[in-house]
């Protein structure tokens, strides 16, 4: 029995070998040794690599089989199991075994090796062999050759950017197109515009979509500019980025080939060195993210403004309910969309941080840092998609207007004062204005009280939608009455 | 069929209602309409809440149900089933049905509710209900029954922070445990001290660890003071502060109860009001985790540069191997561990900035940005400790000395320069260490040749082990020499 | 002429040397050819030093002459020249001649030579000597006597820190103060609290301005402890710590001397290595200083809310008018002073970020990136002192309240539903407020309608003050009712 | 006598009236009461504007006067006494009456009248006035014509920004040049290039120095994308973007005449209210000037890690010894410049958070947070350029290549053994590699013993030119031998 029980042990672990030593790898896994070892090194997050950055590592790893046996590298057999493996999981399959953690010591080599091995593994298996004999594919001969870490790595990570920094940008039109869409629906709707959050002078709500709009359309083509600086690669340089141990061919071929197999656009980098150990095209695109979640976060906080209320806020705009707002106070409706746009947009600037400090500790030929820039890179995109999403489905296609009390605070306010300005001057006009607020007697009131201006001269000055664009100024008009 | 088709249809839903409308909701499932909801809203980050603050609510809702047992609110069949409910949840069920984002808007109703939501269907199946019958217990007005919101998360959010800082903390004191351990295997290895990567004077391997080892001290210090600030909870002040809602009964004794039910050590805040609507707490704490990070990381970034090498480096000490170091570059072994420890420290730094950001934004009565200050927090202590575990584990603990080269450099330097300076004045001393290193000779026959000391006065001058610890000083030596 | 001219740009300057050569330096200055060099490397911020670091290297080259002489480093003569030189910089004078930019590269290197030459050559003047005459005081042998860059300028930067920090809490404590009195000032004041900006429960406003007074405290008590995070020097280590050069009899006695010269309290590190290269203690007080700006902005945040208006906005109170508002809006009233207080907090926010990276950056025996790391700590401390200041004189005592406009608010809320809610259960509650909101009835007259409460329970329960102290129970209240 | 004293006092001060009542103004100063009571209630930084701000404030006004000219609002007299007085401080003067805090309440109303004010009374003067008979020419009414802070201060913001950054992509263009020389020089210096700070394979000194300059000019590139984006003014919008006041003529002339009036190219915003509230556009900025940053520091580190020794570092270069290194330690050299660009680098990161956070905080119509951002910005931009002036000048420009040690490091190293590995696959490879650290034997003698390839072959492979650049791979070179 004990034999028996050892027996059945054995069946279940294979042993791997590696430079540190040997080790029982689960019989049934793709992952070998040295991702073992790296799982058990790093359990930080405890959570699994992105599964965009596990596709674009099997996009890398198909592009290298076809360009290595191109260049007669590696055998036609050997390339097609390879690109079998690399095919499986583009479709989803095998990602089970990415085992490392996204925060883990090294420049990616932890990953770079465990999609190596999951893809030697499974090429292994497709040409017949057992899991673990890596004399018919070697994780490191065969499936990395041409490859380091060093090259591979920071591909996907672009890679991976690139594709999320798409989504993102779909998810911003969809917003721009909803706020255009309301800018429409309340272009008649005249309010007080506030400076400071102090009573100003009159706008339209439609203007204010309007301008949130305009940020937005902004923001995407800051996205465009983040995506150009995704797309220059370097693979070819592999280790430090001269290039050692690939072969010209490959040099030549593998961006081309990478840009076919994955159906984006890519360039080669120009100087593979700088490529290879310089993140600044990271934390420029994490800026212009930034950029994006400060123009969300804005327009969030002022949704939470306008919709204050709803007896004691500014009560101007109603945001859709979707969901109880309150575990006491019954009734009661927040803001929670916006809100989950103003957190993400803190982590956003946050992770910009972590982003920039860890490009910044690049040492020499390599920045040792990026798995902390991909995970914190990925989040920022991902979670800032996902906001806009809600946001657009769940707040702005939702937003009504409260017309009536719009329009009741511009006729009750002071700020119309300002269209008098350059009638009367400054100074008159300001003394109006303390008097008005004193005595809550109304502006227009005053202003015939004193014979500043006549009933006509005022209608036409205090018209709400005049004040809301540039117009003939205040002297012609006076001179067109005055005669 | 068709018919059949509905009914087996309304057999896994059951139907649930809420101020927004209905909903269906599978049948077998402990959360309702509530938590349904907010789900939907918030598909931000796909992550479950963390544990801990599932089990912090448990302890909650186990304590508020023992208090309005006590003070005449909640019968005790019901409150029997709560707390069993809650129990439950503490032995590690129910947690799958807790489905709301950690990242969502408002300030943790959506949490909250789920919460109340899954106790309450868990107690209605204990006292021989059926899920969603909530006249037998109510989510709102029974398992919620005195609390809000807003004091319960707030509560949770200090509850967990303080159970994942005493792990930090454990880890902290193992690791400065592992320092003193090195400082004491190093203390008689000398070295060369280094001030902006400039050869200094020398010093002693085992210094530099007692250094490290006496940092990590400071923090764990910090770390006794940052679990004080999250130990005053606003248990009892309901919606706002003010305690509306809460019997002046339930007020008194729903701390005191928390503490027993949860075994921690709490106390109620002087001012609910501020202590409602105020997270300085959380980013003083954060502060303290940070500063933590800095010390780490900066003892990492001194591992890694004294282990640089093997040959064109540094190459004083060296780092456990614990995996391949590349995929391309055989035999290389990596400072993986360190670099993890950075990585780490690098997004508790970034993570400071969101949780401060989050804080500074609260508004009036509440910040309603609290699943992110949480968010980031837990997700900063809990890396930081896992960091520090496998930097004990797979690297101090096995760091070994190259005792012979650290000699060597000290007795080739011109660092050493420094010690002859009180004998022969600043400027004479600058002259020979600028021929030193100009000619190649040694700053020992340079001094004899210009007959600046004597041979005996140098042998104790140029002691390496003297030039580590404050002495007599020069003029008492030279006096000394000189009868 | 031209001989002439010559001889008397000769006596315009005269020539010092140092170990990169030769250098003419005006005749009629302080400080020397190292400053000189500094100053034309560093032309970085164009900004002086900041007085108060100047006054603690004052005060620690003073200790330290004193300390030397006590134990026979330093003839009587030239310790009694360089305390008065010292003395004469704490009185204000010879602050011109630091000429070196708070951006320095180095750790305070040029900073430390610039007082080590301004003391010389003011001793030498003292003792009759010409300025740049070293053989009389060398600013190296002499005023640096036993000291090092890396002991004098960590030392002077916590001595300067502790003394602003000082001066911060005195502010801290005035706002408390006028928090306070405003406390009981507005105590009678009803109004509406807000949650996530939307009509919660009625709060007093007395209440806000109290809660806002124990955050206050709760930073001043934060204060302490960061003072507590300077007091520990690691005067004597010099180099890296190790003392070397320094006299065991000048280790004892520098820190003391330093006390009584200074009249602050300090005690010596216990670890002079460790405290010699970590500047954690920086980021740790940079982090309480940085929570304390949190508490700040938010309740600037929360009076430019409160003050909003005056015709469209919450209009709850009235900040004090200190300067027109705008140039084109007469009579706008700006929060201008909250204003100012936020922005200080995001700039104290920044910087310390600045500081946790400098702190982090530090390599092995030293911190080279102390610059900074204090330009970014006395800017922070200073401008949060000088806020708090303008903050409480114009702004905080002048605040008026609205306490017609707050009562209104509150009697024409929804939110007084929640106080219904523990008699007639959340579901009615919420159908009840979302009837009102719809059909603009209140909320009383809709639970008359239904007899769920009769006029006597209702004037109890709706009774805005009793709603802002927790009571007893609504269920003994109706109890008793029922009677 | 006491009367004489009192006239003379009278004669001194002039008394000046706003909405906020009067105020003695000192007789000779051209800044009015509104300037007085912002400096009163602003002494933040005790730092005075930015001379460029000032200039630019001067540019707009002199467009504004022009434009009101042509347009029939300013009479001739008037508007050539307001430019004359704009160009005296574009010429430098008047500078001095610019009083308000850099760092202000509100969105620069205080700078805004400030300008407005001296101008105004400059004007005055030039046309025989007294200064303060606002009768001649008025702040508000004559000199703010057509204006409001809201559109006049972003303009500067931008216009000051945009002169900065044309400098330092000055200095950055300096800096590539410098580094492309140096890139040269050392074409032929054969190093070990180091990943990770471990021996990797070998790279020339001369390609490190290329792959700077490479990074720098794609710096230079994001600088002109970041011009870019301070071109779009809202000139016109006065208030919140709608124009109010501002006559369609004038909206139509401004923008063209500023860029006239200044030189600079300029477009005005497609929505004038966006661009009046969102500061986006600044964290762009300040995104790719911290992308900058990182470049540089990063730059900068990895000169101290290649200079460190003298005898105990890695010592490959040297940088010119620019001042004494320390105090204590004779002819010690440290790498200050450097150290500055880091200390610079963190500074304009802590300064991207503050600008972020300002511009997150805008509400509604207007970002009042302004001031801090122009200061942190104009801050980081200026340092930045000192920063890389003195890196090129005193850094370098000056350094030197340790071209024995670099080779010799080559020679010694096992990191040679990657250009084996295509030969001999990578576990024997890692055998060799590891072989060799133990014993210390070379890896050439170490392959020639176990007879794997011979020493033709091996001279190819382990040629460290061959091994810097990509090459016909391994297969062909064996096959190539084999025949």
């Amino acid at each position: 029995m004990n034999k028996n029980g050892e027996a059945e042990k054995k069946q279940d672990y294979r042993v791997e070998k590696d430079s540190i030593g040997t080790k029982d790898v689960p019989q049934n896994v793709y992952y070998g040794v040295q991702s073992l070892r790296a799982a058990e090194n790093f359990h930080i997050t405890g959570l699994n690599m992105h599964p965009e950055i596990i596709n674009s590592l099997a996009y890398i790893k198909k592009a290298a089989a076809i360009t290595n046996c191109e260049i007669g590298m590696l055998d036609k057999k050997k390339a097609k199991a390879i690109v079998q493996a690399c095919d499986e999981i583009l479709e989803g399959k095998l990602h089970g075994d990415f085992i490392v953690d996204p925060i883990q010591g090294g420049a990616g080599t932890s990953l770079n090796m465990n999609a190596n091995e999951v893809i030697a593994n499974r090429a292994i298996e497709i040409l017949g062999g057992e899991k673990g004999d890596y004399s018919i594919i070697n994780p490191n001969d065969d499936v990395n050759c041409g490859q380091s870490t060093n090259d591979v790595i920071p591909t996907a990570g672009k890679m991976t950017s690139l594709r999320l920094l798409k989504n993102l940008k779909k998810e911003l039109l969809r917003l721009h197109k909803a706020l255009c869409a309301k800018a429409k629906e309340f272009d008649h709707v005249i309010k007080m515009g506030r400076t400071q959050m102090q009573d100003a002078v009159p706008i339209r709500l439609g203007q204010e979509f309007n301008a949130y709009s305009v940020a937005v359309m902004r923001d995407i083509h800051r996205m465009d500019r983040a995506m150009e600086e995704m797309c220059t690669l370097n693979m070819g340089g592999t280790a430090v980025g001269t290039g050692i141990n690939a072969d010209e061919a490959y040099l030549r071929r593998i961006v081309p080939n990478l840009v076919e197999v994955s159906d984006m656009e890519f360039v080669q980098a120009y100087d593979l060195i700088d490529a290879t150990q310089n993140l600044d095209p990271f934390v420029a695109v994490s800026g212009a993210v930034k950029a994006c979640a400060v123009t969300l976060s804005k327009i969030a906080n002022d949704l939470r403004l306008l919709s204050s209320g709803p007896r004691a806020g500014f009560g101007e705009i109603n945001l859709p309910a979707k969901q109880n707002g309150s575990s006491i106070m019954p009734g009661k409706v927040n803001p929670v969309i916006p809100e989950v746009v103003n957190q993400v947009a803190f982590n956003v600037i946050g992770n910009d941080v972590t982003i920039t400090m860890a490009a910044e500790a690049g040492q020499l030929e390599l920045n040792a840092f990026e798995p902390i820039v991909f995970y914190c890179m990925f989040q920022s995109i991902d979670t800032l998609a996902y906001a806009v999403q809600t946001f657009v489905d769940n707040c702005v296609t939702g937003i009504t207007a409260n017309e009536t009390r719009c329009r009741y605070l511009v006729e009750n306010s002071v700020g119309i004062i300002t269209a008098i300005c350059p009638h009367v001057g400054y100074q008159k006009a300001a003394d109006i204005a303390k008097k008005a607020i004193r005595t809550g007697e109304s502006v227009r009131s005053l202003i015939l009280k004193e014979g500043l201006l006549n009933e006509e001269q005022l209608d036409h000055v205090l018209d709400p939608v005049n004040m809301t664009e540039p117009g003939i100024s205040g002297k012609e008009i006076l001179m067109a009455n005055d005669k």
